[in-house]
């Protein structure tokens, strides 16, 4: 399927960090887009990135488009998934840039989704201590939500995402047309992140990703378009305010803690990403509903809207002594104290503890026996 | 060999970075101190990262300071050497910190000379991507140098200092007994480093190097301390101005350059990292003189202190296209153009490249036949 574009209909989402601060580019074609390229910064080579599944689709066409900005375009391409988010990977892309003595002005472009994106940032970030990095998010997860913030990071076998580093891109390309190829279970794991940003901060969003749940579904592009738009002006607020995490933008990790627990319970890759946080939202918001924070329709109005996305909604049965097991070891723990991202009222999230007892309840009431 | 102290005699010198502002903390006896761990961020755990020549000698006198500010204080040693600078060392102190549940909120605490403080930096960097940590330099280069302005790295085995960050420490605690168990090869190793300041910056401090060689060399407490102070001061003041090394900073690495050729070409860690800087300062010296920029008169001096050093100035005969090779993948270089600093005049360096011919010559006259 190919979507004629112009300028005109690019749209364009700020994130305002002071010198760091950088545009997200939404719109379909982009790959192929002059302007997509333009007014990055100068360097005598430039590294694209990818996996073995994104390149056969689209590298062609990005090192086509690179090599009228840049004398000479490396290629690094890695295994996909998550099991690949590893220090052997990382440090392929290392030996690519030294064994083609690419300098420090050398620029990295990601193209994938969130795997091939974290570990490309955190390349950049690490290579002779930083070179500047562009996002090419080719998934729904990676555009909405991965590939917007300066999270960058690979998994230890002992944790994921536990080595990494806040370094923010020099741009996020996200071309709509790359979600005309993704798999149907990778693009409702994306919806999990894009109906994420309701709760947590805009019920008129929630409202119209109800309403447009069938056009997402069926990959239209003006729906898709309204979805990643309105998810990154969401996650550039949160993350304009506090680039670090040491405040309000733990809120974007809302089921995380839960979906943490299922992916590291699972072993990750069984699960996608997307998919324990739809299942992990599911039991926030139950959590939330426990504590009195939010009513029983709100929380039967988000897990009907998540099942209808296509996601689980009931979790593995890893009995809840592994769930709380897993949830301590997350980042967002302090001495062994869990933090829960949780609703309240509908449209804001706060951070907090909760009993250990209130808690198993919750995952024994949400898990299939 | 013990020295009495007290709170009047630690000199401080402030590294000034709005946010990220701290202070080095000179005097001798620091380690038994309260004040200097005073006020550093509160956590549930510690952990100081050394290695196996220092621990014997600082670990337990650290530890029980520590343990009055922190509830526990993990441990984590290396191997000593260059040649441990390596992701495998990285990767045990993440072990480290994941098997003890450590928390974002760990302190991390680096016992030793330049490698110690580079991984560990580098590891406070990554882990849940950023934890504070703080410097306990406890050799000579550490002190004046290594320790001081966020740089932190490790090697690559394509390249010296290839994966790292810049990322500042709370504090630097440089205790200034620690310099009197300093073998006499590391103490020369260091007084390069603190010869350097002179002709880069300040040839009032190169004049009170000369005069105060032998006091240095004897180790008496006050000349270190003088040393120590003013060298830190100096970096302050090029730190303070360029952070990320754009501009300015780059002159820290006058000799640097052909060092680090001496260094790869004979394999890391047969020349110390300072014996390479001195030997490589006498070379740079040279290459300023050949391109007219100081006087025979300067390079003698500066050859004559870096020799009554203790240092070689004379480097290992590996051909001038090794020296070459090495120095085209040095950070400086630029699509393959050598950047060197250079002195013009005496008490400033500039940057800038230079013909191969005149690089080569300077290299063939500096090296033992």
């Amino acid at each position: 399927m190919t979507i004629s574009t112009d300028h005109a209909t690019v749209q364009r989402v700020s994130i305002q960090l002071a010198e760091r601060s950088y545009d997200i580019q939404i719109a379909p074609g982009l790959l192929d887009q002059a302007t997509a390229w333009q007014g990055l910064p100068k360097a005598g080579a430039a590294l694209i990135v990818t996996n073995e599944t994104v390149a056969p689709l689209y590298l062609a066409r990005l090192q086509q488009s690179l090599k009228t900005h840049y004398p000479v375009v490396h290629v690094c391409s890695l295994p996909d998934g998550e099991s690949h988010k590893t220090w052997e990977s990382l440090n392929r892309i290392f030996d690519v840039l030294l064994a083609q003595a690419c300098d420090r002005k050398t620029v990295l472009f990601a193209l994938g989704g969130g795997v091939v994106g974290d570990i490309t940032g955190f390349a950049a970030a690490c290579y002779m201590r930083g070179v500047p990095f562009v996002q090419v998010p080719t998934t729904l997860l990676a555009q909405v939500d991965s590939s917007v913030g300066g999270k960058t990071a690979i998994n230890h076998p002992l944790g994921k995402n536990m080595v990494g580093a806040f370094y923010q891109p020099e741009r996020v390309v996200c071309d709509l047309s790359t979600l005309q190829t993704l798999p149907a279970r990778e693009l409702s794991a994306g919806l999990a992140e894009v109906i994420k940003y309701g709760p947590i901060a805009d019920m008129v969003f929630l409202d119209w990703i109800e309403k447009h749940l069938g056009d997402l579904l069926a990959r239209d592009p003006q729906a898709l378009a309204y979805a990643v738009k309105r998810s990154c002006e969401i996650k550039a607020w949160v993350v304009g305010q506090d680039e670090r995490e040491s405040g309000i933008r733990a809120i974007l990790n809302f089921g995380h803690t839960f979906g943490h627990a299922i992916e590291a319970g699972l072993g990750f890759g069984v699960w996608l990403h997307g998919e324990a946080v739809g299942c992990g939202m599911v039991m926030a918001s139950r959590l939330s509903q426990q504590l009195g924070l939010v009513d029983a329709a709100f929380t039967e109005r988000l897990t009907s809207l998540i099942a209808q996305a296509g996601l689980p909604v009931t979790g593995p049965d890893l009995g809840a002594d592994v769930y709380l097991h897993h949830m301590r070891v997350d980042k967002k723990a302090e001495a062994g104290d869990i933090r829960f991202v949780l609703i309240d009222p509908p449209g804001k999230a706060t951070v907090r503890g909760a009993p250990d007892a209130l808690v198993a309840e919750v995952v024994q009431a949400c898990c299939r026996a």
